[in-house]
């Protein structure tokens, strides 16, 4: 049924040996650096390291979508041919910056494919497709319930040929990295229009123009993410000029619609990589250790996870894989019933198997000796992510009985 | 990425278009004609009725695969593409006999198809195939665990040019209904053989030989399953000549192997029938109802339920479709471990969702006013059917372990 | 912790040598009384004659309060000492009747020892509560959501001297049993007055009224309960004097709501006696059974089950006992939290443990050869019975947020 | 139902008022202390500000059970009296050890005064009721299922008056903490001696004893538990004198056995403490936070989430007081079954109420600005804590099965 381009399998391959060669064997290292860092915040020399290894052998922005195939030094890939290689990126939660393939800069980078004018690629989109610098998306704010875009408050005013900004935001993914020279900032920029689609403006805010302050990191079940992390920031009369405005004054809201599905799956694909990498290493595990007298593989109840664990993954595997697909057949709009499936599925999924395997693994499965509690942290806080399960639950119960309400009766 | 041949498709079209305009509007009779039935293993007139259309209209056993194409009028239908016309089929639990496809009779027609010999066919397949006879296949013994096929006890002893069965069996299904001419009995007929899967004997048993007992119908969770229903059947020195004996003596473990892949899936595509219909009916019902001054529909916890209910059945559906393409692929053997998954996953799934669906309908939901509680139970049966869910979570678990230990660790 | 009574402590002694004694002996005897009844809704013989043993043993009305103690042969209890008695008698889903404690009928028999007068009691309750003849509460309406005892719209009207009444009922259960005689119908008289909750009146109907039709049996998940069982009534210009008004005219929902709790808490005990002992034969199964060379006492997955229903059903029993020593302190109305936390909570809970008690049985736990099955019918539509789950989640989670919101912040 | 003695009722009311005016008004002060800390594992001056305080107000060693109620100024409670107290003060992570109350120290303090001669009372004991040292249990092991405490392999030599420890322990909460001066050691000190329970010895080891090094502080979910922790420690050819050996050699089993049970039921009410807290701080966002129109209060799943915790909290409550009175009544090893139903099920569900409650805070539920991160990974951490729930699962299955399938079929 799977019917992966030849381009894709190609990649798959290619990719899964530089997992084996170059990822794998530098968690330690990776983890050591970030340890004993000065600034938790600051560049990694092994991803710096890596970022040209994986340039080199041609593993890099394979994120880009066949419509702007321009970009890529490999041609552009579909939804579902790119699925996969997110999949085996994801098996490391620290790798696919290794291929310029990590959120939000490839949700940013096709922003600007899509949104930005000229002037706007060549400062902003060429340095982060060379990987050069990295970006940040400012959307959610800690005072309204951010799911609802039409909610975000920060003022965006213009005096005469520049833009002045003043508001709050949170969980703003990169902000703090090293890196991350740009912020896209979505505000309120005519909080009186009628079309409450139309109050909003996206701007692009270089991270060191005055004004802009970075308040603190925040942490999630004890992960503060370093060195990529989350940040809470504070605008405070950010003055830029009106060249920074994106695709047009009002057309914020329109910017987010097109920025989001995409997204939401490769948060999935790279769940399922770290579920099924647990699942794997559990099997091991299984078959190395022995409590009262029987070996774990042995174990009914262990066979009984594991089982569940395995079946599980299949099943979002190919709900994901069956929303790429129709992602390329008919655009995330249309495809947005089963984007919302995977975003209230697959975290939750995730989070559970992640949990047995854990349990699995004794109190160590807990600690950092193991990738798991970190994975589970991703886990849970995608279910937060670009709005809360709820409220796409909400929006798909919405759908789904309005669709069959409609239909006939049988 | 679902790509059903045009056959398919034509089929899965026409198959609705009959469901629409005989079999929905039908049901209320259904159940007028067996509630009011002498015998409730009787033939129903409605169903000899539909039968004869579903024939004229081209749309009988569509089951035969590919290979014995020669049996079938539309030329054999793989795997996957006959998925999703079991799931059409299955939205009515009854429905599936209209058109020839209803089991134990696939199963058992298949067998005949691969393992009789010519006479065996004349006498009793072709009638199968015609519709004409019902059979049952006699496998579980309420003394043992009959998921472990080797514990099966039946005793089958040869005097001279005949066969002697002596046991008992409970479980089978068909047993009791009026058209059923023929069990298929797997019985132990040599007990003391070193290879235990050799001791197994598989013999074809008119049902009218004398010896043959129907002790009584067996219930599930309130439900006889009339007109064809589960028996419990007792074989006192019931004689059959060596004829009857089936692909050999000694094979009976081998043909009980060969049986049992695509069945399993059949009832999972079915059970995701009932899955959507209660969906669709869920999201109708949703639009009609208001409590406390609002609509079920504007309720976020129906939302939820509907949301949930809609991706589980993807996932489902997918995983079941997964596994069909792969058995096309490689064979039933060789995807056991999809098989098991779709086995410990649909029927419990399933059952979930109708839980959910009967709740959304109040009280009305568990009663025969609606088809939730049977199917309710049928998904509830077929987590014991073909061996309990643990029993095949043990096997699956044992084979990833063993397929994800042996691989290198990462 | 438990202090009970010593009253209680003897009656439950007495009670389970009872049980031992005389109700588990005949169960399969009434099970074949029932399966060979020409009326299945008639009174078993087997029953008759228990009751009159029951009667002699000093086992009988145990549910009367303290304070109508008068009307009890041992005097009243709280409800603290007689939960421990209802979990008892609960192991048998049919076994309550024998010591005229079942429902609905102890409820109707509160409602006419708190609100009848004396003509009414001397004519109804006595007979009830000698165990002559058996009674209904006709409260819900197949076409508006009950669980909002406002929605009620069985049109009662006065003219001169008698009532008349006109409408439909569903799931009264006791209505089609033989011993039935009356019918405590919930209406509207006055469906324009200003206040809501007096629109209601309850009123006497002897069953034997002209205009009383009993439209059918309903069953839930293929079980009729019979011979106590559930009817659809219709209500055709039945005419009643109007001394069978009970209390007032006015004041049903009054009625209604003094009604409720001490019912739904017996339903809890019920289920809870039916966990328990499912628990139990599944600990004796569990040494009985061998598969795959190892017994099921020693497989994890099956002590995992075990320890699991274990605990739940002693959290579930506290619960219980905890809300029943409240409703003594406080009076039902102010430990409408606990009601509620065990409405939401019990028959769920044991759903839970029936499905997992059943599935240790294999195939055959499914079938009416245990009690399990019946049982899970019984848990089930406790979700829906009394008013859906969700409703009184919906109850249970207002008056929390209010009660914690109001305190003060830490 | 439930009775609390005077005195717990007098302390209930006392503690609570102390945490409301000391311990919630301090908690933000307390992280800043440490997130400012020079040493993480240091003592910070709030927590030794508060101290006096509680000493001063007659909060202190409540934990003391009646038996030893000579240690005690207050003069020992019961489990049962004792249990809410634990409640009250679990409210916080790290108000326990305010009251002297904390884990493991309260265990160890036990284990002294049962245990421990006049010398290892006056050297040890005294301190540690006065607050002014701490204590670690050094069981666990990286490489054995330590949950079977027969697989221990720390080495315990005796040379001469000396006792030689060679091994290594991980998960030795509190041994990195400034003022943590002593180690309870348990190891291996006659491997071949035939009964396998008497191969244990328990020893006091001065924490600056030379070769006792601490390899590194452990992290669960991304929460080093400072200024407590957890640490991997080495013993390499570490020498106390024999008279540090604690009641015997070969008796380190037997003190294993007496330790456990309160200790389990200890952190099963701080959870349920945690989890309380957690429902309260839900039930007030829910009145204070609005989503597309609609507040979170009137919304039917947060409705049902409340009402869920409520019941669940309750049931968990409720429990763990019978098992509390149980043990007051027969003794912990009587009480095995309870306390094993405790703790299977308590951490459990808390992390389920937790994990709800967290998503009702948005986004920020996950962050270190609520309290209910650090409680989710603290009951996380307890369903590994003295064994992981599996291992209490099989002991707890095996007994339950041993009583129902030995006594009668009902």
């Amino acid at each position: 049924m799977n019917n992966f381009s030849d381009k894709s399998l190609s990649l798959q391959a290619r990719l899964q040996r530089f997992m084996e060669q170059y990822i794998y064997p530098n968690e330690q290292l990776h983890a050591h650096q970030l340890a004993s860092a000065e600034n938790r915040f600051g560049v990694l020399p092994i991803v710096k390291e890596l970022k040209a290894k994986a340039r080199a052998a041609g593993l890099w922005n394979l994120f880009i979508p066949e419509k702007h195939a321009g970009y890529s030094d490999v041609g552009g890939l579909s939804n579902y041919d790119y699925a996969p290689l997110v999949e085996i990126m994801g098996r490391v939660t620290w790798a696919s910056e290794v291929f310029n393939c990590n959120a939000p800069d490839t949700g940013n980078m096709e922003v600007l494919m899509k949104y930005g004018n000229e002037d706007q690629k060549r400062r902003w989109l060429t340095p982060l497709l060379e990987g050069e610098i990295r970006s940040s998306y400012a959307m959610t704010e800690p005072q309204v319930a951010s799911s609802d875009a039409t909610n975000i408050e920060l003022s965006i005013k213009t005096e005469q040929d520049h833009l002045v900004l003043n508001g709050r935001k949170w969980f703003i993914t990169g902000a703090m990295y090293e890196l991350t020279k740009l912020f896209i900032v979505m505000g309120k920029s005519a909080p009186d229009h009628p079309d409450i689609h139309q109050q909003q403006t996206q701007v692009l805010v270089p991270k060191d123009t005055p004004g802009v302050r970075i308040v603190r990191p925040l942490s999630t079940l004890g992960y503060d993410d370093a060195p990529i992390g989350h940040a809470e920031l504070l605008f405070e009369d950010v003055r830029v000029p009106l060249e920074n405005i994106l695709l047009g004054e009002g057309r914020g809201f329109e910017i987010a619609q097109g920025r989001l599905g995409p997204g939401r799956i490769h948060h999935c694909m790279r769940l399922i990589g770290l579920a099924q990498r647990a699942l794997e290493q559990s099997c091991q595990r299984a078959t190395q250790r022995t409590t009262f007298g029987i070996q774990f593989s042995h174990n009914q109840s262990v066979r009984e996870d594991i089982a569940k664990s395995f079946a599980e993954i299949q099943m979002m595997r190919q709900l994901v894989l069956q929303c790429s697909a129709r992602m390329d057949e008919v655009g995330p709009q249309a495809a947005r019933d089963l984007i919302a499936a995977c975003k209230i599925s697959v975290p939750l999924m995730t989070q559970t198997i992640l949990d047995r395997c854990m349990q699995l693994h004794g109190a160590g499965g807990l600690t950092a000796d193991y990738f798991m509690a970190e994975a589970f942290n991703y886990a849970r806080w995608c279910r937060q992510a670009d709005g809360p399960d709820q409220v796409h639950q909400m929006a798909l119960g919405k759908q789904v009985i309005k669709a069959y309400s409609q239909a006939g009766e049988q």
